[in-house]
C-alpha cells in the first residue's frame, strides 16, 4: 500500500477563507489581518474584548524523548484537535511557528504530517506572517545600537570584552558561530569577538511567547541584560535606548496567527523559542486568546516530557497563570522499541519484547507528569508496521503505570482516527481531576531549583554546580533575580546529559557548566553539556533539491 | 501657517480597502494576495493574462543633482500621478520599496510627503510586505551554503581568499563591515575574511527588479559569481546548487505590491535597488505590469539624473525593452539658490541671484536628458517660502533650454497641485515626441562605454582607467560579458567625483578605482570614488526616538 506525501496531501486541502474561519469563532472581520487568503493575524482590539470571558480547558501534548524513530508530536496535537471538534467539542489548537533556516539543511515540517496537518504548510516553513523576520530585525537593530554606542564616545563604559548581546540571522551557518567585527579600521569602530544565534534562540523570541501585550514586551525588551560594565555592573537594552523602536518593529509579530488544519479547524501558530536555552511553547498571547475562544484547547511543548513539559508547567504555565487540565503524552511503538536497544533499520520487524524493554522510558515520563497534579493519557501514535502484540504490550505497561493508553490513527485517517482519543481527553478533562502546580516555588533559591528539577523529573543523584556558578546565582539572587524559573538547556534524548543513554536511566549526576540570566524573558538558563544555538547545514543540505516545478510549486521541501 | 506632519496627513487618509483599488484596475480578487487590507500583491496567472495588451506611456521623474535642501522626486511622483487621475487620465505610479535599516538612523519616509504621499506610509517604511526580508534570507541561504560547501570539503576548489560573496543585513551596521569569521576551531570551518552588506545592495535586490518572471530570476540567480578558484576561474551561484531553493523564498517577493496614494488612485511599490552598486530603480515586473493596466505610468529613478535617470535608460529600458515618453526633471528654488552658493541655513532669504547662478546644473540635466531623444518637463516643486521672482527666474532659465518649467503644488494641495504638471506631460506624452535611445550600443567595448557616460554626461575630459582595470574589463569581454551595459557608482551630489562641486563643472576627469561584475543582474558595475555599501548610524539615531504611543501610534519614524 502506498500513501501520499504531506505536501500532496496538503495541496489537496479544501481550504476554507480564513475570514470564515474567524468568522466561526466570532471574530469580526475588520479584526483580522489577513495575509493572503489562508493566514490573519488577530487584532490586540479583539483580544481585549474577550478578557473576560471564561477560560477553556487547556491540553497539554508532550511526548517521551525523541528518537530517531520520530514520534508525532504536533501530528498528534493536530490530530487531537480535529478529534475534539469532531466529537462535538469546540476546540482550538496553539503551536509554534517553525524556523527558516533549518527546512534548507533537513527536509522540514512542522505542521504535523498525514492526514493530521495544519495548512498552508509550505507557507509555515517559509516566510509565514514574517513574524521571525521582525524578530530578526528587532534583534539586529539592538546590535547595531550597541556598536553604534561604542563608537560614539561609549557613554555607558561598555566593557567590548563583555557584550553578552550576541547578533542573529535566520539560517544555519556555522561560519558566523565565532567571529571578529568592527575591522577595517577607525570608520569601522571598535574591534572585538562575536557571534550569530540563530534566530529562534533570541531572547527577544523567548519574550514575545511570555509578553501579555506590547507594553509588556516593551518593558521586557528594556530589561535584557546586553553588557557589563567595567565595574561588571549590567548594561541593559534600555540604557541604550532600542526598547521602543523594537517594540515598533515586533508590533504586528505580536499577534497571533490564525490558520486552519486540513479539516478546517482553527490554529493559532505563533512564536517558536528555542526549547533549549528557552522555554519552547506557543506564544503566552495565542494560548490565553485560544482559551477565551474554545472549550478546548490543546497545544504543545518542545521535545521530550523531561525538557519541553517540565518548562511549559515550571515556566510558561506559572507566568502566564494557566493550568493544564489533561496532559497527552505521545508515543510510538517504534521509539518504544528504540528505547529497548532496536537499531533504526531494524524497526520493521515485531518485538514485544524490545517493546517492553523500552517502555520504562514513557513509564517515567507518566509518573513526572503526574507530580505536577495533571492526569496523563498516553497517545499511541500508529505507525503502519506497529502490530497488535506490540501495541498491546504499551496498553499494558500504561495501565500498570495508573494512566492510560489510546491508539490514535489521525496520520493515516484525520480525525476519524483520533476519535478515540479524543472521547477519553475529554473525559479526563470535565472530571476534573487536574490539581495543577509547579514543581517548585519562586521564593526556593536558584540552586535548590535546579537540585529539584534534576532530582524529581531527570532522577539523577545531584546537580554538580561549582562554586564559580554558585556565587553567581547568589550575585543574582542579591540582585533581585532569586524569584525567577530556572530555564533547563540540556540534551533532549535521554533523562540524563549523556544523549545516549536511552530507556530511564538512574545514578547519574548533571553538571552544569553555565548559568545565563534572561533578564526580559525572566528566567535563568542552566546549561548542562554542549547548547548549540547556531545549527550548521549538512553536507547535502535539502536546499540543493529544494526549487519550483514548472507548475510554480515548491518540491523538496519537505 | 502651519502645516501637518507627513504622518498626521497619512493617518487622516481616507483609504479604500485594497481589494476595490485593484478591482478598479480589473484586477480580479482572486488574483490579489492581501497583506492586511491596504496591501496586495498581483498573482503571475494575472500578470500572464495582460502581457498582449498594448502599453501605456511611461514617464520618468529624475531630479537635479540632491542637495541638503531635498527635491521631493517621490512627492513629485506622487503628484504628478495624482494630477494625471484628477485630469481624467488612467495614471498609476512605480515607485521603490523603502530599506528598513536606514529608518532606524535618520527620520525616514520613502513615501512621497505633505499631500503626495503614497499610504499605508508607515508600513512602507518598516517590513511592508516582507520583500526585503525574503532578499535577506534568499542572499543569506547562498552565504551559508558557500562556507557550508568549503566546511564539507570544498569540491569547487574555491579559494577562501577569493569569496567576492559578501553577506547582507537589513540594518546599518558598521561593525559588521569587515569581520573575520569560521573562527572557534574545527567545527566551524576555515577562517576567512568576510564583510556584510546592507540588503538594498545584494545583487539578489537588483535581479529581482530586472528579471522578468521566476524563471529568468531563478537563471540569473544562477548566474551570480560567488567566488574564484585557485585557478582563477569563476565559481558560479550554481556551482554551489542555491538558485532553485533562493527562488523558493522570493517567490511572493517577486510579485508586485498594490498600494494606493491618498487621493486612492493605483500605485506599485516594488523593488529597491542601491541607486549606486545598482541601477536604483522599480522592479521591470512591476513596470512592465502597470503599462498594461493604465495609460500612463510616472515612475522614478534614484538619485539624480546623471546617476539614476542614465541607469534607467541604459540599463533597465534597454533591458526591459522600455522607452520613455517624456521625463520630468524636478528641480526646487531652493536647491537651485544651494547649487548657486547659498547655505542650507540662508536659504529661506529671497535671492535671485543665487537661483540664476545654480541653473546650469539643471540645464546641463535638462541637455543630457534630451540626448535620450526623450522630451524633458521641468517640474519646479514649490517650496512655502520660494517667491514669485525666483520662481520665475527658473522658468526664464529653462524656456532657454527649449523646454518648459511647470510650477507644482502637490506638496501643499495634491492633485490640485499638480493639475498644470499634469496637463503639460500629458500633452508632450499625446504628441509622441520621443525618440529613445540608450546613448550606447551593447556592441561598443566596455571601456568606451565608461568613456561615453563620463564624457556625455558627466562632461569629464575622460575616465581615468589604469591598467589592471583595463585588463579585467577585457578579459571580461573574452568572456562573454562584454555586451553588458556599465552601471555607474559614483557620487549623487556632483556631475564629478567630488561630491562638493556643484553647478555645471567641467575639466574634471573621472578615476575607475575598481568595476565589479554582476553577471546575474546584468551588468559592469564601475566604481568611481568611495562607494559604501553598508552605512552606520549617526551619533543620535531616529531608534532613540521610535515608539508606539499609548494609541498604539508609531511615534519618531516620521
Amino acid at each position: 500500500m502506498s500513501y501520499k506525501s504531506d505536501i500532496q496531501i496538503a495541496r489537496e486541502a479544501k481550504k476554507q477563507p480564513i475570514m470564515q474561519i474567524g468568522n466561526a469563532l466570532g471574530i469580526p472581520a475588520e479584526d483580522l489581518l489577513p495575509y493572503g487568503h489562508d493566514k490573519a493575524k488577530v487584532s490586540q482590539k479583539f483580544i481585549n474584548s474577550v478578557k473576560d470571558r471564561p477560560d477553556g480547558k487547556l491540553i497539554l501534548v508532550t511526548a517521551i524523548n525523541p528518537t530517531p524513530a520520530g514520534e508525532g508530536k504536533t501530528t498528534t496535537t493536530v490530530g487531537l484537535g480535529d478529534g475534539l471538534n469532531r466529537i462535538g467539542k469546540k476546540a482550538m489548537i496553539c503551536i509554534r511557528e517553525a524556523s527558516l533556516g533549518p527546512n534548507f539543511g533537513m527536509k522540514g515540517g512542522a505542521a504535523g504530517g498525514g492526514y493530521a496537518q495544519i495548512v498552508p504548510m509550505e507557507e509555515m516553513n517559509l516566510h509565514f506572517t514574517g513574524d521571525f523576520h521582525a524578530i530578526t530585525s528587532a534583534h539586529s537593530l539592538l546590535s547595531a545600537m550597541i556598536d553604534n554606542h561604542i563608537y560614539w564616545g561609549n557613554e555607558q563604559d561598555i566593557d567590548i570584552r563583555r557584550v553578552v548581546w550576541r547578533r542573529v540571522v535566520d539560517m544555519n551557518d556555522r561560519a558566523l558561530r565565532q567571529i571578529t567585527c568592527s575591522l577595517g579600521g577607525v570608520a569601522n569602530g571598535f574591534p572585538r569577538e562575536a557571534g550569530f544565534d540563530i534566530t529562534v534562540a533570541s531572547e527577544v523570541m523567548a519574550i514575545l511567547c511570555l509578553a501579555n501585550d506590547l507594553k509588556d514586551l516593551e518593558k521586557r525588551l528594556g530589561d535584557m541584560i546586553v553588557a557589563y560594565r567595567r565595574d561588571r555592573s549590567p548594561v541593559y537594552c534600555r540604557d541604550i535606548g532600542a526598547e521602543g523602536a523594537m517594540t515598533v518593529l515586533l508590533k504586528d509579530a505580536m499577534q497571533p496567527n490564525l490558520v486552519q488544519t486540513l479539516e478546517n479547524n482553527p490554529a493559532f501558530v505563533h512564536g517558536g523559542p528555542f526549547a533549549n536555552i528557552a522555554h519552547g511553547c506557543n506564544s503566552v498571547i495565542a494560548t490565553t486568546t485560544a482559551l477565551k475562544l474554545a472549550d478546548y484547547v490543546v497545544t504543545e511543548a518542545g521535545f521530550g516530557a523531561d525538557l519541553g513539559a517540565e518548562k511549559f508547567m515550571n515556566i510558561k504555565c506559572r507566568k502566564a497563570g494557566l493550568a493544564p487540565s489533561v496532559v497527552v503524552c505521545v508515543a510510538t511503538v517504534r521509539a518504544m522499541k528504540m528505547n529497548g536497544g532496536v537499531a533504526k533499520a531494524d524497526l520493521g520487524a515485531e518485538s514485544v519484547e524490545a517493546v517492553k524493554k523500552g517502555c520504562p522510558n514513557l513509564g517515567r515520563h507518566i509518573e513526572n507528569l503526574k507530580s505536577f497534579g495533571v492526569p496523563v493519557v498516553v497517545a499511541i501514535n500508529h505507525f503502519v508496521t506497529d502490530t497488535e502484540a506490540e501495541i498491546q504490550a504499551v496498553k499494558d505497561y500504561v495501565a500498570g503505570q495508573g494512566a492510560v493508553a489510546v491508539l490514535s490513527r489521525h496520520w493515516e485517517l484525520g480525525s476519524e482516527g483520533s476519535e478515540e482519543l479524543a472521547r477519553k481527553v475529554a473525559e479526563i478533562a470535565e472530571a476534573g481531576q487536574a490539581n495543577f502546580a509547579p514543581i517548585y516555588p519562586d521564593e526556593m533559591s536558584l540552586a535548590d531549583k535546579i537540585q529539584t528539577i534534576c532530582k524529581r523529573i531527570y532522577r539523577a543523584d545531584e546537580a554538580l554546580m561549582d562554586k564559580k556558578i554558585r556565587d553567581q546565582l547568589k550575585l543574582w539572587e542579591e540582585q533581585g533575580y532569586g524569584h525567577l524559573p530556572v530555564c533547563m538547556a540540556k540534551t533532549q534524548y535521554s533523562f540524563s546529559t549523556d544523549p545516549n543513554l536511552r530507556g530511564a536511566p538512574t545514578g547519574h549526576s548533571v553538571p552544569v557548566r553555565e548559568v545565563r540570566l534572561s533578564a526580559g524573558a525572566g528566567f535563568v538558563v542552566v546549561v548542562c553539556g554542549e547548547i548549540m544555538t547556531m545549527p550548521g547545514l549538512p553536507r547535502q543540505p535539502s536546499a540543493l533539491s529544494i526549487r519550483l516545478n514548472d507548475d510554480g510549486q515548491i518540491e523538496g521541501l519537505f
